[in-house]
């Protein structure tokens, strides 16, 4: 009995240790951590394709009222694909999901981070390619199931000099010519849908595509398989390459081809 | 030695059960359980404020293209307070907190859902009482500090009948007069903001003051303890009284007074 009771002891303090040791994450809530913001503000200054309407931002109100309290209020107009916004699939395949239809599924998920800043610094057309995947699984294993992938380029911290940003500040068509910034390779777009099972892809420029592709073949090959697209997504240097969760809720616009996203990501505390 | 040898089993044997038990909620990710979008679409049929701008979307593009692929692009336009959206504080209180400034920390919260559904039916004036708050304590326990505190009337279910869901579908000045929808009292509004500790306040009508209001002195009240409002809220009646996270992310519109919103809440995995 003596042993019984001073095994019992052992384990009880065991017991104590451990579960007070896993109390902490389950609470008060599943969202301890740190929140990171990944949106670009949408204001006049925000960088849009060369060819599409920009935001514009009007005033309705703003002052004191006749009934004696303030009240400010605004009506904005923007093309769908400017700042930080999501490419729903439908932006380059017909029938495929428009923006009120990418379920949440697509929308919440493991980032997958993948630094391409050395080589997008040294080359404003460089095209990410199926070595950066492997060589982030070389280091931090395979990349998650159902995973959202990020490319940080770097050239988040150039916005919203479009200059810098994108290669041109000049608008309309021929300034389309002269934009240079990296995007995902054809080859690696098909290697992640064949190869691999991931929700969605993000990157800090403004097109999955670099800047000089003339037949958007990255964007068919992942529209083609309903995975969404995130542009213009800033502050990916803010984020550790595994263990955050990435939240990119869109503007929930029907029978939209994207639209504007806010995207933030939850890292988990230390343990 | 056995002694020891013999605890050191028993020990280890705890130690895995217990491990493996808290193990769970660890992995693979804290976002295990199920996610319920509370957000209307956007589209013509959205219900906008009868003297507000409603949305509006254009066709840029929706087609074949002459290089041989799909791609469909469109603009849209609207004001800032229709549809699902956030009030950011400067909408009723000069110097407040505008949209592209309401911090994550005040957007993402533990939520307490308050159903007020049978008094709403009963009477589309109804304006929330203490007592609705002092009720739910009563079965719940207090309110969650910093929670994001929902009302659900159960109008969204008259979404996209602006006629049933607010009291009228006429257009223009002369309408406002005809608006009836349940808010919160100005007396639950300044509860609130003294005797409790609330991230934001959201509700499944159009506007956090009764369609009644003259003076919208629950906003006035919430807005100058920089306190956002989530409004055309859907589908709340989803969500278990205590438990569930918000997670209400508003297009990042830099100076403005609000915006569309995409809100969405997580509820845990039953142990």
């Amino acid at each position: 009995m003596r042993f019984l009771r001073a095994t019992s002891i052992v384990t009880a303090l065991t017991a104590a240790l451990l579960l007070s040791a896993c109390e902490e994450p389950d609470d008060p809530s599943p969202f301890e951590g740190t929140w990171v913001d990944l949106t670009h503000e949408f204001s006049r200054n925000a960088v849009f394709w060369p060819t599409a309407a920009t935001f514009n931002k009007e005033t309705v109100s703003e002052g004191m009222t006749e009934g004696g309290w303030f009240y400010s209020a605004y009506n904005f107009s923007s093309s769908e694909h400017g700042g930080t916004h999501m490419d729903a699939p439908v932006h380059f395949a017909k029938g495929a999901l428009s923006t009120h239809e990418v379920p949440l599924d697509k929308l919440i998920g493991p980032a997958a981070v993948i630094d391409v800043s050395a080589a997008s610094e040294n080359d404003r057309d460089y095209q990410f390619t199926i070595e950066d995947v492997l060589g982030w699984e070389k280091a931090h294993g395979p990349l998650p199931d159902g995973a959202i992938l990020l490319f940080s380029t770097g050239y988040a911290a150039k916005w919203p000099d479009a200059a810098a940003y994108m290669g041109t500040d000049e608008r309309g068509p021929m300034a389309v010519g002269k934009l240079h910034f990296p995007g995902l390779s054809p080859e690696l777009a098909a290697f992640l849908v064949k190869e691999r099972n991931i929700r969605a892809v993000g990157l800090d420029t403004p097109s999955l595509d670099y800047g000089q592709s003339k037949n958007f073949m990255t964007h068919r090959i992942l529209s083609a398989k309903n995975i969404p697209g995130f542009e213009n997504v800033a502050a990916l240097d803010q984020l550790p390459p595994t263990g955050a969760t990435v939240i990119a809720l869109p503007m929930k616009i029907k029978g939209g081809s994207g639209g504007p996203l806010r995207i933030v990501a939850h890292i988990p505390p230390f343990d």
